[in-house]
């Protein structure tokens, strides 16, 4: 991987990521769970699998996977107000949870999964930017380990049909003072003139683009570059992704 | 603009925008309000203006501009529910109402409009596809007239620096059955493959790009071609949307 | 019609309505829809007919009628907030629906309706006074043409008894400085002294009245004006309905 | 009090209210309280005084007066669902908490009250029919102890101006089997073809009149006929209140 | 019942309970009603019998009991908000009504009541402390008549099987300056160091035991005072519940 | 410490502890923060320090403690919904945040603390029984590093007077088959016939007592061995909480 020559506030290249981490098997109950972290965002990623689908799927033959993001009140620098006690869930809320879940319904193929479904909760423990990336990265993990559940036990009975067509990582890039970076913390995510999120699958095609000009618009150039850094960052997790399923689990 | 062989349902070109109507002072009351037609799709935009700033804005010198989204339960072909019965907004809701909020503010200057707030209310009357794109366009006409009234009542006192700092305007691209396609119609919407919303300053630069792939990831390429489409229909859009400002308006 | 010496503001009589205008077919995909206007109050009432009826009327043979009425934000002339938004509905609002509802019901057969449901959704895009009055005007003209729509297409399946056993008009009238007067706009309205919504047949019986002494409490005399006053002009209400039935629906 | 050849379940004459029962001080805490009895229907109704007015009322010299009515659960013949469970008021609820607020502040001189509120709950313990009217009429009684509380201890500091301007009472009208009918319990306000609720001041004018045809329109003679029953029944109501008030309270 | 030296405001001895007062059927509809008092705290107990269990309960040949407690906006002191019109039910109603709830299951056989239902709805229609308390004892009553009603009219049909297995009874102790005492009005209290609600069976054992330190811890010695006093305080209460249940109801 | 010849699931004495664990500065944001382990149940306490009490403690020169409570939909055996979602909070939620927030403050100085608040958030992210006593164990520990955090930034200015006057544990007791036993998981829990929480000051005296009878009541001697066991317990957890507080923080 390239360096550069700007320095960031934590010593790294513009196209480096934060040390990540995968910890697979973290809850004992979860069909699917993985601790995921990107330097010190930490999301917690449990994967629920329950036999049955949603009534307006019933007899279709097919499964479903949906996903719903939370932060924990004390996850970030000053404490937030609780949302189950405020009665509603914000609209940030709300758009990163169905994010989620159209980024891992992306590499499902639904009838291959039967009529199962999957919850993914992603349950943001600490903040410190990132979070939805490191969350839909976390997901696809507990996901496959949920869908290996699943076979195991019989529920899904489809075979020589793949559930998973592929894997999906997503990872954020933005334009800070100028210069195009990778992965960036929260001190860099507030700064950015422009913060795109994006979710590349296995193979390297586009998921999800989301990029928003924060303080300033980007112009073709700008958005070319931040493409070609989230494509490498999202490689880099890939592999990690593979590293952490190719270790045996323990529970 | 370049035609191709594809014949859509509604006979247009690929990159041909369904046809524009902007109608200015459709309201009575409202400071700014438009009437915004992309083909069946009809949403009304709202701009009330009113002194002051939210709590946490106050002393600032700093005005501040938000937006509603929402839609008729008889807007669609079968009747939703009402959310104002149900108690609850949903994620797409608050989702396009953020959107919609960023897009305008990534045009505003908003020192210059001063301690005063702006909020578009965008109300689908009927809803045929791209209605947060043709939201986005139709109330940014809307926020001009609005700022217009503030200066003309003396509310905007900031002298030699203009409140709007460009236009914005927003359209939906998509792939269906392996072609690019610009400003989809519902049933177009439905079928596409890709769907990307793009919402691009008068001076062609990116405020916000948002590609999702509904059934196939997609490859640069395609991306590319999807952008390329979607800054000359935002041209297009900008030309409409500065033949509506110029006229006069009667109320 | 007879006019008095008393001069309003707007230079009516004080028996004479505001200009009322019903365009039908105001919507691509209701079953029934209309546009009302009495003077710049703006309903819009869409009928949407559905098969089936709520679970408490299954099996009785009969149909089901309801309404919801609601006041788009910035209907008014400050922007209200959005009931979506606040979680709840105000009792103004709950008040009205089930009014609308009620007086429609009035004049339907329900067991020549069927076991199908009509919601009537009735939003104000503007409002100058007299909304209540004006959604049931114009909502009976949406009823009837989804009873029509319902017959066409075989849902309604009762022949020789009419769905219909009547039409409903509305409109409000009111005590001004002592004098008694029809159909007030919002200026009239708050500074009645006594306010009355009255919901006649085209028959000329009633079937709603309700009068408020706002200021002051009214005598028997009063009342009996009023009533005089209102039933007179459902009477020219009843004949714009008719009028508009009259036409032939494009789409 | 003339009688008819009628006979009713209960066997009172078409004109005869239920037996009425109007208990003052039946709680130790409030400035005022009533237990007040319609035959079987039961309201406590509970006034509370408290120094100050809502925020949008501060500094215009005048009071407010509003009020809640609720049901027990139990109140009535099936159980009802408790709305604080089910986390939303009725349409119904609202309504009449609406139209007693009206029908107190139609009889309450809001300077002479000064910057002082008093709220009104209404409690039904039990329901048999016109818990609105005995709501008001129990109300008022309850309201009288209150102000001349905050008159016995210095809140009411207005001198020679009566804080009542009138005292207020009402009662439900409704025709069965054609017959006009005064105070329905719920046996006959259920088989009603019109139900009326009417607002009397004790001078005999109107402050309310809601007729609602239930399951025919009602002609203008019915009309009357049903005002007549109103406004004398509406009186031996407003001497039990005299009479009431004439006692001297205990507590 | 010995007496101690110490003198309470009300006059009582410490281990004395205040005047108790239980009376059936205050409700024409219920099919059990108590209004019970513990000096001024009134809660008014209404049962109410349905055949058929919950979802989760049905084919078990089970019954089952739930109780919900709320207390009328002016039965305190000050004026509470409306947990109705707030939206949503504070942390001590639920804490309650799941006590009660539990406390009356604990001494069913859901066996012998069989497929059935029984709601208690505990009102407060005055608190002067230990309404909780009342409402327990209260609620025992109610369901001796409600499960009486369901035998009478044939819905429990089990034979030889008692549904009551028990008698439950319920009373609050507390440490007030140092002194332990029996049934704590609220003055009494608010000023308690430690405040216990016991719940005893007819039998004398313990369904809940439930203490706080409210100002001060408590030790193992007091902790057997206050158990004492309360077991003695339960068999008063338990005289009472057996000898309103030896009346014969007249409604 | 005795141990029985019962033999747990687990291979415990009936008076051990399952494994304690508490991890001090487990987040990097918070004030104080503690992961608690008893066994397989893990709960994450977060203590936020703000400047400031809430309006009705404003000037009284006393700070203020509370806490929330939660779990994560999968940290139990099936996924639970989340409470964000369904808008509304449970009773059991709501109880268990009253029950940590009152034990807490039993050991603080209120005028030591000054006008300063402190929130514990105690997210269960695995629950395996007793998740409310970890949760008040662990709280007690991310309290008192909140408090040292809030003497070392300046923020608590009382001097000689501690904040803390003692420490605080939690444990569960119940009777299993018989048999009274200490610190329950999730299996025991479920068959317990008597199941007691007890919160217990460093100093050996109680703060809460919460027994109940879930399948039998229970009697005297039973209660007595259940708080004998508890105080044991209680005494060993708080020789935990000084161990963990002893050592050096690192963050």
């Amino acid at each position: 991987m390239s360096t550069s020559d700007i320095t960031r506030a934590d010593g790294r290249a513009t196209d480096q990521l934060r040390p990540v981490k995968i910890t697979r098997g973290w809850l004992d109950h979860a069909e699917g769970s993985v601790l995921v972290e990107f330097g010190r965002t930490r999301v917690l990623c449990a994967a629920s699998f329950t036999e049955g689908v949603p009534r307006w799927r019933k007899g279709s033959g097919e499964g479903w996977v949906t996903a719903e993001y939370a932060m924990l009140p004390r996850s970030t620098n000053t404490r937030g107000s609780r949302e189950s006690v405020k009665g509603k869930i914000g609209g940030r809320t709300h758009e990163i949870s169905r994010l989620i879940g159209r980024s891992l319904r992306a590499v499902v193929d639904m009838s291959a999964l039967g009529e199962n479904s999957i919850v993914l909760d992603c349950d943001v423990l600490q903040a410190d930017g990132g979070t939805r990336t490191a969350a839909i990265t976390g997901a696809y993990v507990a996901l496959a380990d949920a869908v290996a559940w699943g076979q195991r036990h019989g529920h899904i009975t489809a075979r020589g049909k793949p559930v998973l067509t592929d894997s999906v990582a997503a990872v954020s890039v933005g334009i800070i003072d100028g210069t195009p970076m990778l992965d960036l913390p929260y001190e860099e995510d507030v700064r950015a003139e422009t913060d795109m999120n994006v979710v590349v699958t296995g193979a390297g095609a586009f998921i999800e683009v989301q990029g928003t000009a924060e303080h300033a618009p980007f112009d073709r150039a700008e958005l070319d570059t931040l493409l070609d850094l989230a494509v490498a960052g999202a490689a880099d997790l890939t592999a990690f992704q593979q590293a952490a399923l190719a270790q045996e689990l323990g529970g």
